[in-house]
């Protein structure tokens, strides 16, 4: 009983590569769910039966950049004290935004037409960024250098403090010195906020 | 002999009500020099005697909106203690963001249609909100609340810090709850960086 479903997860992965290929080569706004069908040799209802919308594919498609951009993050190297984590993280984490986005550029296109949708994908990654960040100030609370009540509510500051440098809209067309020197700074100004016993 | 430097200025600031409202009815991308002269009545070549690009008016539009945005952050009412009056400026620019982006929705297209070419009056905004917490921060190290021995840097961060809750991008699909929240707790986490006596 094993076969149709392995082949129903082949044509969804085939269907996700041809229209990660299909976006690259035409635009997100230039492509509709036919021209995917049409590169596959597939009838658009079966693509419908797979992906309802060209959100639901677009969805689909950052879902697997995001499992492989934390893919690039695991290799996380010797540990440090939680200062030197914090700014690791968060260069990792522009590394990989930029190696997405100059893979796939389309990706820049996508923000912006599809700006009025809702990405279940975005929200998971938020989720899984801030647990970047839960984790290392974790750590630091552990070891009595960082200094914060509500983890959660740290995580997602900092967070939002490092959109600057690690959103593809900013760091599209920053130089990479102009962004290194506003990541360093940023990583020191949350540390100096993270080391402060008197804050909130 | 000032009638017909008078009339340039005034032909110029013709051209930039026709081409706001251009650009308001088509859209940046759907709007050419030629649908502005002709909503003008005027010849395009003469549009372009003032403009040589539409990336110029573009330009100019957005030297006025940042005019009408300083304009509004002036008054700035009775002076509290610099953690407050930070809290209060970036209160202030994310309020004047939000009403720009509502009367100007053309704005969030201008960033992407154009986000290769290079707008003078973006690097010129830059230098003002980095004035703006220049401002904030050096009477705060004043008044010994603040520590910061180099006052450019710091207000450049503190800038790049609150872009999250600040640029367009962020703040467009944003829940006005969810927004202020983040703001808040932005300020917080400067403030903490900028109260700390240890930091750099």
């Amino acid at each position: 009983m094993r076969r149709p479903r392995r082949k129903a997860e082949d044509t969804r992965e085939e269907i996700l590569l041809a229209a990660e290929e299909q976006f690259r080569a035409r635009g997100v706004s230039g492509c509709s769910i036919a021209h995917i069908a049409h590169a596959l040799s597939m009838s658009p209802a079966n693509v419908f039966k797979h992906f309802h919308s060209k959100l639901a594919l677009a969805d689909a498609i950052c879902d697997r950049q995001i499992t492989r951009i934390m893919g690039r993050l695991e290799d996380g190297g010797a540990p440090a004290p939680p200062p030197e984590r914090l700014a690791l993280v968060v260069r990792q984490l522009m590394e990989t935004h930029l190696q997405n986005l100059r893979e796939n550029p389309y990706m820049f296109e996508m923000i912006f037409v599809m700006r009025e949708q809702s990405f279940t994908s975005a929200g998971r990654y938020k989720e899984k960024i801030e647990h970047l960040f839960v984790e290392v100030i974790s750590e630091g609370v552990a070891a009595g250098i960082y200094h914060c009540t509500d983890l959660q509510k740290c995580a997602r500051t900092a967070a939002t403090a490092f959109v600057g440098v690690l959103h593809p809209v900013f760091i599209v067309n920053m130089s990479e010195n102009e962004l290194s020197q506003r990541r360093d700074e940023l990583v020191d100004l949350v540390n100096a906020a993270l080391q402060n016993p008197l804050a909130r």
